[in-house]
């Protein structure tokens, strides 16, 4: 159909009708579904009678072909004008097959990677009656006690940017016509990952000028990137609740950025206007969201209830429903659903392609290319040959799929010790627990140590458990839980070579952990081939080339520490700076622990020769950068080649560092290369005192390197 | 001389005399100083001359009258035009007589002994010589992490807002008439209380709603007091440093709140855009500093060193600079000092009024009013034929005067143990230090154990130097030093009752500390007379009525924590939130330890009839509210009866309590007293999205109480 048929079928539509499309409801208030009747807590008290079930635009949370074509089914036969319904589902990092969390994607700097891996999600959703992912979520971190950080790409403005428009691609690809496509929701508008004191859903509030230059790019990447939705935030932005939010929302997103897909709540965030204070009752938390731009109400049933009579009083114009309705319309047809309203749901398709070798392959080799290796002295890549004791709650854990993977099971997910069984002998793997998550017996605790005394090498799987991060997940302590310390203090003390192999969906003040570990490992959740992964980096099957999308903390007193900050008046280490009136804590470095882009290899690289092409350009310039990086160790490895800019000086303060462009290469033992990026003035502008975007003549330093702080220099000039 | 004088002055002068005028010099430079010759550092490459010494507008922390003339005298004998120097220094919690830290006098509630003290100090200065003094600091405050928290009075605007025009008052009087008053300059314009990660002179970003509805208030109230002058914050603003935002100064300081004093830079604030990257060199510091409003450069030259070139050049007009010295000029002839450029400066009355028993007396009394009582478990106050130990780093120490105290001297402050000797007899009273502040020895901690087995109660006197806190004084761990902590536990671990006594300058995380004693009391610092303060409120010649102006955290991972925050959309409490999906910390509560407005006292307040004189009021009314406090105690003893507000429904989110006013009131034991506040519509106002600052008509809930926390509640409504 085209766009002319629905708007001719929305004129056939009474307004209860309309209303309905507005409406997202999960999977148990649907005839057909597998847990019907399940309608518990505060869904029973929403005031939803089985017609408006039946006029409901789109489902929450239902997968797997069956169960989505039988609530299909009986919703077209029902459907007065035959409009399907949408299946809308959080599909993550992974459908059943778990990729690792996005922060650890993150870590892979490898975009392709990433957009392979939300294609096998998509696809896998796809036929199991998948329309719409909630994902990416592109929102910019700065506070690893925020437990959703495990969400994010990271505390970088461009990173994210290249990762939002890489997941987009790989759920939507060519979203008319290539097939097992699902829509994109890019979330939570806006800026819903700085919440003050990095406790969940909590105030934030910035300035406009920090709101454009960090936290709005990556949105509008995605976007860019034709991401056909957009998620509310449940945070206030300056006063005002992002859900009614109508400068943003209208303001920005639809007239300026000229966004005219579904805008949707996040769950009962509507409703959540009011105990934020700005909305009395939920007829006017309605009107708020309604006016504000939000097309789809999930789960709170303030659209449903008081639309109609909003219009009828005349509060809110029918052509603001209108307009909604028509989006949401829109997009069904655009997936096809008027054709086919079960588009790629699919039984045999799903046995055929979910689990499939191919895609845990990819979840393995994204895994790999996750793990981010904190230190190594001497250590690893460990021998098969050598005797290991492998202990830690997350020795035989298959807790390593992280929040955000409910399609994900145990029984599929390849612990660290089966992996590692596949390269051990029995006689030379011994396995204890030494302690839960939490708590530990005396018992576990010997065991693990008689282990780790009889072992060569003693290799400790730590961390969170899943529950600890993910919504709602925040901690106000970052250090691993007590108990954990312990073992590895008490392993330590043992005198055996240690390595610390951390699960975990946050940056940790890993402080102890590097005292105490020869090597440190960070793995975070990686999925459902996780193990493997795991095995193929301790044993050097895979040489690690992972960098931190994060800094990781010195302390969680430091928060929030990011490499790309502003540098003040008294900038620590200035030349004329006086020992003690600078910008510095008395108790701890400035310094995270790791930095942005920090993540070691077997091999060791080495860079020279930093050449740019001129020194000074002007607008229709194209500056040349290049350097020439060595694999001076024994291994074949891969780097990330980091190019960062400084402009000096600037109307208002600018970062220190920017991460502009960077590069996965690959080289043999010995091997050199020449890596060239190259910059233009549009990479020089930011976001002026008035929110002009746009570059300033004068000075820049141009820094490559295998991280945010060791890096190469080269000055050059911007002319206009 | 009138205003015309000046004007006329100013059109004898020349561009470097006018210059001159903007420069603000250390008292080194200027011959008849006592220390002159010693400048060292920074200073010698200032590009400085005697030339410009002799046109030099002010002179920075020269104190004492002697000097101060002798510096005037010379001055003036070579100024061609005869006109006087000002004297500026920062006098913030008195001269000599040193007062509790601003942040323990926020904790008194008590403005009236707040202006009392800022008169003293007022009073010691003038006779000192000193014309101005940078003083109140009004900064808003919400991370204890940053170390000049201890100069603010805490984390509420209204609080702070009152105690900015005590301060004003109490320091200027009637400037025009009165004797021994000096000019007050507020600081730090603006919000330089809210630097990132608690680090001082850091990265400070916030929408204008944020702004203008919690950080400006209290600036405005000191201007709405006459306070003469404004002192530029050292931080960024969303992006433009303070000391050269145009917007900020020229828009909201003067154009719109029609501020016409003096406007002074932080020290080196003008050089300091170069670093924070706005500026390429001195001469574009210069330009974006005065064409900002910023009239005098603080310790650095690019105003004598540039702004003639500036305006030859047409990049400044002359008329921006005529302003500046008009409004310094003006300063100075409103001070007296064209009539009399020695003003107060006295050596006799120096000798008399200094350190006065008045003065004295009235340091007691704030500094026992200042003093919060956090536990009591049956132990306070001590009987003084108790056998007493008396134990820690402070209970000798002259460190009590806190930072910024200059002025004061060790050898005139009363240690607690001079105190608690004229209260003990030498055999019931034991004193050893145990530990310094972040060491000891074997030798030290048995020496205090061995004291504390031998008494029937220890007194801890525990807490941070004064280096810990104040400018550049930042701290990532907000708990106490280790080896105080030990110290402690160990006291505790001999089973006898134990009073913990704390002297620091920040909120701390206090969990171990209340866990390991039968009493706290925060001391702060409490000035020249901390000594007396302390034994008055131990043995109860004093009972303790302070409140807290600041949460105390539960633990650093949960700054900012703050008693006026807003609703989230997912509230911890409400009746129908699920067990994870709500704004909350997995390990900790989102409760501070201690809340605004918490301090006990020997007595028991009950607060009952909680009264309102209306359930709707109009803009036209005025409701009353009054409720009956009883002291249910033995005691007489003063309360800080404190009101809150709540708007229950706003068009941008509104704090979920507010103090709107509060009343120090004295009830002997059984004694009831009904206490009245009036509430107007005016309290009601808020910062809406567009900045209009104005009432909703809806639903108010007024608290009143003995704490935050702690209240009687009723609603009413205000009707339009």
């Amino acid at each position: 159909m085209s766009e002319n048929k629905m708007e001719q079928l929305l004129e056939q539509m009474t307004i209860e009708e309309k209303v309905g499309q507005l409406v997202q409801l999960a999977t148990p208030f649907f005839r057909g579904a597998t847990d019907r009747g399940e309608i518990t807590g505060p869904m029973v008290n929403m005031n939803i009678d089985e017609e408006d079930i039946k006029n409901t635009g789109s489902v929450l949370g239902a997968s797997g072909a069956k169960e989505t074509n039988n609530i299909q089914k009986i919703h077209m036969e029902e459907s007065r004008l035959g409009i399907p319904l949408l299946f809308m589902s959080d599909i993550i990092h992974g459908f059943r097959t778990i990729f690792p969390v996005p922060l650890a994607i993150g870590c892979s700097f490898d975009t392709d990677l990433a957009e392979k891996s939300a294609a096998i999600a998509a696809k896998e959703a796809a036929v199991s009656g998948v329309h719409v992912t909630f994902a990416p979520m592109v929102d910019l971190v700065r506070d690893p006690r925020w437990g959703r950080v495990m969400e994010s790409t990271g505390e970088d403005t461009y990173l994210n940017s290249e990762f939002a428009r890489a997941f987009v691609r790989g759920f939507q690809g060519d979203l008319d016509n290539e097939k097992y496509k699902v829509a994109s929701c890019v979330k939570h508008f806006a800026a819903y990952g700085a919440p003050e004191g990095g406790r969940d859903y909590n105030t934030v509030d910035m300035s406009e000028w920090m709101l454009r230059e960090n936290y709005l790019p990556a949105y509008k990447a995605a976007l860019d990137e034709g991401c056909e939705m957009v998620m509310t935030a449940f945070n206030i932005l300056n006063g005002i609740p992002s859900t009614g939010n109508e400068p943003l929302m209208r303001g920005i997103l639809r007239d300026e950025w000229g966004f005219d897909g579904v805008m949707i709540s996040d769950w009962g965030a509507v409703k959540e206007l009011i105990p934020h204070g700005v909305a009395e009752d939920q007829k006017q938390a309605a009107e708020l969201a309604l006016k504000a731009g939000v097309d789809i109400e999930m789960m709170t049933s303030c659209y449903v209830n008081h639309v109609e009579e909003l219009i009828e009083e005349g509060t809110l114009e029918e052509n603001l429903l209108d307009e909604a309705v028509l989006r949401i319309l829109k997009l069904k047809e655009k997936l096809g659903l008027f054709e086919n309203p079960y588009r790629f749901a699919d039984e045999v398709e799903e046995a055929d392609f979910i689990l499939s070798d191919d895609h845990r392959q990819a979840s393995r080799e994204l895994a790999s290319k996750s793990i981010v290796l904190l230190k190594n002295d001497d250590l690893l890549p460990l021998s098969a040959d050598k005797k290991v004791a492998l202990v830690g709650p997350f020795a035989d854990s298959t807790d390593i799929l992280g929040p955000w993977s409910w399609g994900g099971r145990a029984k599929d997910t390849i612990t660290v010790d089966t992996a590692l069984k596949t390269h051990f002998s029995d006689d030379n793997l011994l396995v204890a627990n030494g302690t839960r998550i939490e708590d530990s017996t005396d018992k576990q605790l010997e065991e693990a140590l008689q282990a780790a005394d009889q072992a060569d090498v003693v290799v400790l799987a730590l961390g969170e458990d899943s529950n600890m991060s993910g919504e709602a997940g925040c901690r106000a302590d970052i250090r691993l839980p007590e108990v954990q310390l312990n073992l590895l203090k008490k392993v330590r003390a043992l005198g055996k070579p240690v390595v610390a192999v951390l699960f975990n969906g946050r940056p940790l003040d890993l402080r102890e952990v590097t005292e105490n570990a020869d090597a440190v490992v960070e793995a975070w959740y990686p999925g459902t081939e996780g193990g493997h992964a795991v095995a193929d980096i301790l044993l050097g099957n895979v040489n690690p080339s992972a960098k931190l999308a994060m800094s990781m903390p010195y302390s969680v007193g430091q928060v929030p520490v990011y490499y790309n900050s502003y540098s003040t008046g008294r900038p620590q280490n200035a030349p004329d700076a006086q020992d003690r009136y600078v910008s510095q804590y008395l108790d701890i470095p400035n310094e995270p622990l790791f930095p942005f882009g920090y993540g070691l290899s077997y091999s060791q690289f080495e860079y020279s020769d930093l050449e740019i092409s001129s020194e000074t350009i002007t607008a229709a310039d194209r500056l040349s950068v290049s350097v020439i990086v060595t694999n001076t160790g024994d291994l074949t490895g891969e780097e990330v080649v980091q190019l960062y800019i400084r402009d000096h000086v600037g109307q208002v303060v600018r970062p220190m560092k920017e991460l502009k462009a960077f590069e996965r290469i690959s080289l043999g033992a010995g091997e050199s290369q020449t890596v060239t990026f190259t910059i233009t003035e549009e990479q020089l502008r930011y976001y002026h005192a008035n929110m002009e975007h746009k570059s300033d003549a004068g000075e820049f330093t141009v820094f490559v390197g295998t991280n945010s702080e060791d890096v190469l220099a080269k000055s050059f000039r911007l002319e206009k």
